[in-house]
Order: structure tokens, then C-alpha cells, then sequence
């Protein structure tokens, strides 16, 4: 494995393909992770022809410890297993969780973790010499997929504060507007957030699926 | 007291005077209800003299025994004591619920209570015969105050689909477009999203309150 900035565990899931297409094509050094090493090759093989462009790839544990970044983007049932794996891979680095805790059938009904948010979850799960930041719960993975604008925010959670500034840039790299979200705590908002955005989506027939976008004049926070 | 449509217990309140006004403006029949029957009548005078219209005042308990439908806009330290006061009288009836757990001095930090959610909360200490929706989490209560238009959505919990709907109207009839949010646990998401708003306003200077708008073309759901 090559060292690059940033891994995407779950690249072949539609967030994380999405992300990594996205952050691929603003320039960053991508590597797609996947528990099938193979299945990681795959993707990281038609990225890197659709872009022109070279993509990493390996096991989720081989691209976690090349990788500086690493983004999560596992569904909630595979988190506990996914971080396990690269637990020591990522000893002193900076993770982005995504998961949201999703708990199917009943997914349009919101059921925190017992950790009160999945990010407070990957944070214990990780250990605290591990900077664990949470992002992108809200935005649609198939608008993410396209080349068009995305209008939705991203909120992004961490105590942390320039571990969270890294993330809110990483989501203005992949051309969403990144806001700081406060304390990883806060990550509850945005996950309990996804199930009333998947409930919106079937209530009002949201086809392209709703996200959220904060309303007020926000002045820039550097 | 004189029979009324809404009653809205803590209009002395920022939240609870803004919701009070824009009703009364939309034509219905309002009370202003407060732990101090003085303290609401001279809030109701002030709201009469104003509108020219007719506003009813009392105690919690008298305004909510004397309303089809029962606001409560006060803080989460109020909220057990105030429904405890109006139990008797909102049997069978809708209460709309607009408590966020917010926990001085940390209100930018999600602290959802050991039910997961006010409105659940509340849920229980009403018991099973009282409707309880739950809705206004997130709308700046000095943006309501003054008579611009809100841009924000207000998104609407209850397990009972009939109440909810009521209660989108209620929001359509305050100049905002409530949004059916799903059942009453999710209200969970807009009580958390609340201390990332208080967050974004410091963080981001936002000096009129962030509020949030769902993305995505939605459809109308009646």
C-alpha cells in the first residue's frame, strides 16, 4: 500500500463511493477500503479509469493504516465489527465516522444507541488516543453520486476543534458547505436527523431525498 | 374563562408570546396561560390592545382546562410542574409540546433526558389519554416576534396522524411551513438539533438565530 491522505472504509457502499469519487476528483489521494480486498480493488479500478487518476486500494485494515484520514462509512450493524478491525491502524489518527444508527426494519423512526450517538459509540470503541469526528449523516448519497451542486449542509461533530476544521474542509473538498456542529455529543442531532429525513422522503415523496440546510446569516468562523 | 380554540401556557415566554401573536393575527381564538394569572392577563391586555382583538388570560390549569388545544412553551426545568398543573384538564385533548431539554449552562450540548426525548417525556407524565404532539424546537423565537416571514421549517412529532396534521396547519397558520416529522420518538432530532443551533449562532456569529430548512422537492403529503 502507498501512503495516501485518506482511506474510505466502505467505499463500495453508495456514501462512501460517492465521498471517494467526489474527494478523488478535487485532487486528494484516495484509497478505497472494503472487508473484501478484492471487491475494493474493483472500485478503486473503474474510479481510477473514470478519473484518470490513481486510486488505492485494499483491505479495510491495510487502507486505514497507509491512509493519514480515515473516513468510515459502514452501515450502523457493521460499525462495531469495522472499527475492531482497525482499531490499531488508526492509533493517533484522525477518523471520520459517518454512521448512522439505522436500525432496519423501523428505519423512519429514530433509536439512538445506547452511547446516546454512534460517533460517542466509535469514539469508546476506538479508545481516546484516536480523534474521532462525525460528518455527512445528512446528505444524499445519490445526489453525492452526481456531479451536480449538493444545496444540503453538513454538519460535523468532534471535540476536537482543528480535527473538526479538517473535516469542514474536507466537505467543502467534495463541494458541500461544512459547519461546525459543536461537541461529538451533538452528533445525536444529525443521526436522529436521518430518520426524519427518510420518513420526509416517503411522506412527501422526496425523490432526489431531502437534506437540511441551516437558514440565519452565517459568518465564516476562521 | 371563556371557551377558546389555542391555549398557550408560558406566553409570557419569548416562544410562547410569538406563537400567541401570530395566531391571534391569523384570526384564532387564543388565551394566554402562566404560572401567575396576573403576569398572563397583563400579557394578554398588551396582545389585545395591540391586535384589537379579544385575548383570554389565566393560570395554566384555567386556560388549559378552557382550550381544545394546549400549548406549553416553557423551559425543560418547568416542563414536569407545568403539565403535572394541567393534567386534569387536557385529558382527551392535544397538547402541542415545544420543550428542548436544554441544560444551563451547557445549551450547546446535546443532553437529551433518560426518555430520549421531552416530548416523549411529557408523553408520560400526561399519560396515554392526552394526544401530545411535539413542534417549534428550532424556530428563532425573535424572528417569530417580528412580522417578517420565517424561512425556516417546522418539523412536527406525534404518533397520532391526525394531531400532527392539525398541528402543520397550526405552524401554516403562524406564517411557517410545518413538516410532518414522523412519530413522536423522533422528535429526538429537532430537541438535539436545538443546542447545534445555539452552537452555530455562537460559532458563526448568526445574530438573528440559524434555523433549519429541509432540501429536496417536496411534494405535498395530503
Amino acid at each position: 500500500m502507498v501512503a495516501c491522505l485518506i482511506a474510505v472504509l466502505g467505499a463500495t457502499g453508495d456514501l462512501g463511493g460517492a465521498l471517494a469519487r467526489r474527494w478523488a476528483k478535487a485532487g486528494l489521494s484516495v484509497a478505497i477500503g472494503s472487508r473484501s480486498a478484492e471487491s475494493a480493488a474493483k472500485a478503486a479500478a473503474a474510479l481510477a479509469a473514470e478519473l484518470g487518476c490513481e486510486v488505492g486500494s485494499g483491505s479495510n485494515a491495510e487502507v486505514a493504516a497507509a491512509a493519514e484520514i480515515v473516513a468510515v462509512t459502514v452501515p450502523f450493524a457493521a460499525q462495531e465489527a469495522t472499527l475492531a478491525a482497525i482499531r490499531d491502524a488508526v492509533k493517533g489518527k484522525l477518523v471520520i465516522d459517518t454512521t448512522v444508527p439505522l436500525m432496519p426494519p423501523k428505519v423512519m423512526r429514530v433509536q439512538l444507541p445506547p452511547e446516546g450517538s454512534a460517533a460517542v459509540r466509535a469514539q469508546r470503541l476506538l479508545g481516546a488516543d484516536v480523534t474521532v469526528v462525525s460528518a455527512f449523516h445528512n446528505v444524499s448519497a445519490e445526489k453525492l453520486a452526481r456531479d451536480a451542486p449538493v444545496e444540503g449542509d453538513v454538519l460535523v461533530f468532534g471535540d476536537d476543534k482543528a480535527a473538526r476544521a479538517r473535516v469542514v474542509a474536507l466537505a467543502g473538498q467534495a463541494g458541500l458547505r461544512g459547519l461546525h456542529g459543536g461537541a461529538l455529543v451533538n452528533s445525536a442531532a444529525a443521526e436522529a436527523l436521518t430518520s426524519v429525513l427518510i420518513f420526509v422522503n416517503k411522506t412527501y415523496q422526496v425523490e432526489d431525498g431531502a437534506g437540511i440546510r441551516l437558514t440565519g446569516h452565517l459568518v465564516s468562523a476562521d
